[in-house]
């Protein structure tokens, strides 16, 4: 099968405008990947032969860790030597937080008004495994628009998160010294993806001690290969450590680019991908095709009144979709 | 279709055992149902009919906030009025904090070892969603068992686990003061899904303050009904404010058994187990006939080289899941 495919005129017009630096293209067809548009597939499917070239950089970390602030430095930084940066914020829909942090945003956006930066924030929406899914895309039509950097960044540190940015090309996890957040206490899985661990706030009393139970927890954790997720101290206000933190990235990007480390990484991301989108899409099918919301809302009011067994059910209701 | 079905004969005879209250049979039949083992769908469909009658009470909250010192007390209390109790504890498998809490576990079932309490850790395995999914399946095989109460446990406090305790009939969201954990910085969803708040560890300085904070959060959270999610405040160490709370959850109960408010939590309940089983049992027919193991792992690899396109793959694979 080919790369370049044939899509709507339409959206091949609207993918030549977002590659040629159209910052109102590039939202739309944002949008219309966010809301699962009739046209997402096709849009996706012609901003994917643009895209691979980019260095995909999560950031995640409890809240209050400074990421948002670390994210801000680097998006300067790389600025400032003229590479062009997409940076996306991933926020929950909490009435109660989502607003600010979609504010410190556009404020951001406002500072750097330069055609070589895009910053987009992206609330939860739908269900378990969607905003991962929808985070990766939107960082594909970001990356076909040109960016040579895409930064993800995530408000928590939960499971949600964790899906989010491990599928970058490199991850940070941020910690912070005093807040009550022992490695110890860190949400599983996250000493497993992180490529590179960030002390912020480095000022503050207890870093070395971050540091110290990081580097012993090391001495346990799953191997990245050759790669030892180095620590890196940070008081990201005052742009102190941030060379560093972009030199040791810089680092991660060469390892990653010998003996195909880089697509191995890729090769895996894109194996729970397909597996994802798959899922996405036979769920469509079902709906369109196999179990209205009103046979949905019925059967399950069936199974709450015990009435049908939804351990049989759910078999049949598969046996019809595939006969149909 | 009828609730009672016929399941294959060792099944039937395996339920019995746990019926009549064979620990052994019970440890099996769940770890069938967790190892999602071929006959986990009879066992669950054999247990099915014995379900329904149990409370299940949710338990969530940040590490240390004391959520396995409150699940404790509360079992206790309930074992001293001859009400059975089941828990679940959810744990991460996390090489660093899986064993400790297991460890803690085991000695609770020591000391309670009564035929009327059982408990059981569960780690995080497989994909996303799957736990919530298992859990679920879990509390289900013990219910059956002919347990009263089912408590769920779980470990922190992301979007997995408000997808596993909001499948609950009461779900409780503990705090605990000056851990950094400022109401504000919540989980986004966490408000959402509590019935009732416990503030824990109230002897210390800034339970007023918590308490306070959820107060002002409630008055713009997302309506419960006429439920308004009352705060309890504990010292779970010391017993102090456990009656309260069981006197609280036995009022959510009661305001729950009338107008049928329990019968519509749980059709919500199955709307979105049924929708999930769904896709897992979809992703087991494409394992099974459409797309291998070694078949992903191919295009994975071409499309990590840009030589094969996702979008278009994804619909093309979809298809012939159909077809076949």
């Amino acid at each position: 099968m080919a790369v370049e495919q044939t899509a709507a005129p339409e959206v091949m017009q609207l993918i030549d405008r977002v590659r040629s630096g159209d910052v109102r293209a590039l939202a739309r067809a944002i949008s219309l990947v966010e809301n699962d548009a009739p046209l997402a597939a096709d849009v996706l499917a012609a901003c994917f032969p643009h895209t691979g070239r980019a260095l995909r950089i999560g950031v995640t970390g409890s809240p209050g860790a400074g990421k948002s602030t670390i994210v801000d430095k680097l998006a300067r930084h790389y600025r400032a030597k003229d590479v062009s940066v997409g940076v996306i914020a991933v926020d929950p829909t909490s009435p109660f937080t989502g607003g600010a942090i979609l504010g410190d945003r556009i404020r951001m956006q406002e500072n750097l008004s330069d055609p070589g930066f895009y910053v987009r924030s992206m609330a939860t929406r739908g269900s378990l495994g969607g905003l991962a899914r929808t985070t990766a895309d939107v960082a594909s039509v970001i990356e076909a628009s040109g960016k040579d950097v895409i930064l993800i960044e995530t408000v928590g540190v939960g499971q949600d998160e964790i899906d989010i940015v491990r599928l970058s090309d490199v991850t940070i996890v941020v910690l912070v010294p005093g807040m009550g957040d022992d490695v110890q206490s860190l949400k599983a899985g996250i000493m497993e993806i992180a490529d590179l661990f960030v002390v912020n706030k480095a000022d503050r009393e207890g870093a070395d001690r971050v540091e110290k139970e990081v580097r012993a927890m090391q001495s346990l954790a799953t191997s990245h290969g050759s790669w030892v997720p180095p620590v890196v101290k940070t008081i990201a206000s005052t742009g102190e450590g941030i060379d560093r933190l972009t030199e040791t990235i810089e680092q991660m990007k060469q390892w990653l680019d010998v003996d195909g480390r880089l697509e191995a990484r890729r090769k895996v991301y894109w194996r729970e991908r397909i597996t994802e989108m798959m899922r996405h899409a036979l769920m469509s099918q079902v709906r369109e095709h196999g179990l209205s919301d009103a046979e949905l809302e019925a059967h399950a009011a069936r199974v709450a009144g015990k009435e049908e067994n939804p351990y049989r059910l759910v078999p049949e209701l598969v046996a019809r979709v595939f006969k149909s």
